[in-house]
């Protein structure tokens, strides 16, 4: 598996992700998309929309906007607990994110110290830039904010989760839905957290994306998932793993999600996104399924799990958490907003739905795409499922002269109904074999002397190098049958 | 043609588009996308996408981040010209855009005046509010700003528009296009503006979507197009027309463009645009083509041509415009961060490349698309291109009985793979027809008795309600010759 520093190297020399403005210098925290980049994070959006919603009658989607009414955030809790410790070197003012640099500087775990156990830990750690005494740590409210309207404006925040759109427009979302739970809201786009201390690349940024969906369903009757996949195995750690210090174990699925109310649709999140990184192509051998620990929990939720991938440098990190909000988010609006249209009838009893969150991170996706699917050595090149490549297929002459252009040109005509095609005719053969390896793209189409002669072509598929001759009568079909996902309707009513 | 109160009302009702946050009030100028509305506004960014990035093969796309190097904002001229005049009122505090109060007030045009000229005219206009007396009006900077960083942060802003990332990340956009020029590069997504007084709905908002294109060439050596778009005839009113009071008219396009460097592209781009407006299903006839008068071009456009759509309680208001932007926003950047990678080589010739801009409002696009497709009467429907509908088709069981059920889920199985379908059994026949007619399904299937025995199904078109009996063996080719846009590939080199 490669590092950190090769993935960083590739995306920046092959267009996948950059520093924004690099001319300025860049700025912590936010990266651009390149040509290839941007097309590859357009793949596993689309794939999940698809996945997710196209493919089952009880997801349907919403496109929230990034800045709400401040007060959706005093009602999530987010103004007042969406908080990380800061430290600043009395010296030079350097400022540090406090359980970092005590997990950096100290090597130990910080994950639950409180504000005051952390003060007492500080207190025995230097800054480490210039040697200076460090000051108490103090909570930081990680939302960007900003004035909405002139002057005397109103003080606004940058959503921090995509989540919390959905719950505010659950009494509309809920009408489209013609006043049916069970049902699912999907929601993918942009999330913005002012770190302290952005790094690793794509992994903690300050600009970012979410691919959200937020389950209701009824406590007292949760009905039935469409699928149960309570006899999935993986990698799982759970908490009372973690505190009697075993490490993670093949278990099934079913077996460790506790009893509450939702647990079939815990055990359905959890199987299903296991499902999602495998079609996307994600090694599933680097995957665990690891319950937080209570003190890791957010403030909102009773249960969760981390969906995490091993990166041979950073270790285990979350791509995906599936968090168990119970009641607290549309209950917490109902009091905030005194709407009481958050409140749903069912068989004459009244109640505020449950929610299960399954909330995947698109960039760490990424991240987790990149390590499973980079190669080097002989050749570098991106094993991506057809369906995650950022293009289909490209069409080559074999040599840049007419009538081998042409011809490669009719072919790209045709394959544009059906396809993302590009055309090359810049360089010798082999170097553009290189090229489209190298972004991941899974065929490579040549058009050479014998097409003229017989009509057919030379398929390359991208990790075998294997050449197969297709008739161009039935280039489409041959084409279809491998870069198309093969989807399945999931049915709940 | 409907009129905004309709379109506000529909979009409400049926799950297009929603104030944000309505359990608090709302917030003006920011709305979410619902059930239907977030499908129908990703099928037409994809579809833009599909039209200049996948079917020109001298497009690449670029994704860049909302808030990226303050800096970036100094050069483009943003920091210090992006401004509105804004006026208050001594008494009651109310905030006015000084133009648009104006306007308002004395129905008279205030495009051009200087904030000195409004100072004038705003001393005989009171406060509509309270009559109180109004301040001289002062520029209002209209980008969001926020703070980026802990404590002694960095004052950053919201991208008030995509263009910029675009010009900023040039040198690495050249580069993944194996430097070449003409080129231009596409880019979807959120710019922000802290608009004093956001109306019309979709219209002046503070969140919105661009679509915009930032199109390089060599001034000395623009190229070819890859078509000539001059003889097409649309409406078209030029700034000379408007300064000697005359109307639109009908004219070619290649005899109003100025004969300067890239003018061929400025034709081009026009012509692109109301291609594409056309294929999405914009009524064509409400279309006219507008220079802008000198006054009211950007600080950095020298020629600049708005695509306008007849809104009839509106009026006539762009929905894109298509800018020439010269070498200003390369040049800038070279200049302020010293970074000389913005200038290119071309036979032996060094130069900053020119650029011309077709930049889209993706909302503004929509209502027009709106008024172009609502329908009422005796039937409430949009009348949606199929690839602009928020789905493909639907599957309608005619009964909600076995064993039709199971076989109209046996064809939504078969279309999913080919398809973005719906399986709905819920309410009589008619209701069903109703409710995805309103939202613009362009065909439903429904299996009844006959499905059972001969294989055959109906196929309803929404606008003329003709059914036709299909054969499901044919159904895919049935309706993918009817839904699927027929793409064409443009090729420059």
């Amino acid at each position: 598996m490669p590092r950190l520093k090769d993935i960083y190297e590739f995306s920046v020399r092959s267009g996948i992700a950059f520093p924004t403005a690099e001319s300025y210098g860049g700025l912590s925290g936010f990266y651009d998309w390149g040509r290839w980049g941007s097309l590859i994070k357009n793949r596993v959006k689309n794939f999940w929309l698809n996945y997710f919603v196209r493919s089952k009658d009880f997801i349907v989607q919403l496109d929230g906007s990034i800045i709400t009414h401040p007060s959706v955030w005093k009602a999530s809790g987010h103004a007042d607990s969406f908080v990380d410790p800061v430290t600043v070197c009395e010296s030079c003012g350097a400022v540090y994110r406090a359980d970092h640099l005590i997990e950096d500087v100290l090597d130990r775990s910080a994950e639950g110290l409180s504000l005051e156990e952390m003060k007492e830990v500080i207190k025995n750690i230097r800054c480490p830039r210039c040697g200076g005494k460090l000051k108490d740590p103090e909570p930081f409210n990680l939302m960007f904010t900003t004035i909405i309207g002139p002057y005397s404006g109103m003080k606004g925040y940058l959503r921090p989760e995509t989540a919390q759109l959905i719950f505010v427009d659950f009494p509309r979302l809920y009408m489209q839905n013609r006043k049916r739970v069970p049902f699912g809201v999907a929601q993918t786009g942009k999330a913005f957290r002012n770190e302290i201390s952005p790094r690793n690349f794509l992994f903690r940024l300050r600009e970012f994306e979410q691919m959200e969906i937020e389950f209701f369903f009824d406590p007292e009757n949760p009905s039935r998932p469409p699928v149960d996949h309570s006899d999935i195995e993986v990698k799982i750690l759970t908490a009372s793993d973690q505190m009697e210090g075993r490490k993670e174990e093949t278990k099934r699925v079913g077996d460790v999600v506790g009893d509450y109310p939702g647990r079939e649709w815990m055990v359905y999140w959890i199987g299903e996104s296991l499902k999602f990184f495998e079609s996307i192509g994600i090694d599933m051998e680097r995957i665990r399924v690891r319950q937080q620990l209570p003190e890791e929990r957010a403030h909102y939720s009773m249960d969760t799990w981390d969906i995490e991938f091993f990166f041979d440098d950073l270790g285990w990190k979350e791509i995906e958490g599936i968090a168990h909000r119970s009641d607290y988010d549309l209950s917490r609006h109902k009091e905030f907003s005194g709407d009481n249209s958050y409140v749903v009838k069912s068989d004459e009893r009244e109640f505020i739905p449950w929610v299960v969150e399954p909330s995947w991170g698109v960039e760490r996706t990424i991240m987790a795409l990149l390590y499973s699917s980079y190669r080097s050595g002989e050749r570098e090149y991106l094993s991506l499922k057809p369906w995650i490549a950022p293009i289909d297929v490209v069409v080559l002459p074999l040599l840049s002269k007419e009538p081998l252009t042409t011809k490669a040109v009719e072919v790209t005509h045709h394959l544009v109904q059906y396809f993302w095609v590009e055309y090359d005719d810049k360089g010798s053969i082999g170097k553009r074999y290189r090229r489209y390896d190298q972004i991941g793209v899974p065929y490579a189409v040549t058009v050479d002397h014998t097409t003229l002669e017989d009509g057919t072509v030379t398929v390359r598929e991208r990790d075998s190098m294997e050449q197969e001759r297709v008739r161009l009568n039935d280039l489409v079909e041959y084409l279809w049958e491998r870069v198309k996902f093969k989807w399945s309707y999931q049915k709940l009513y």
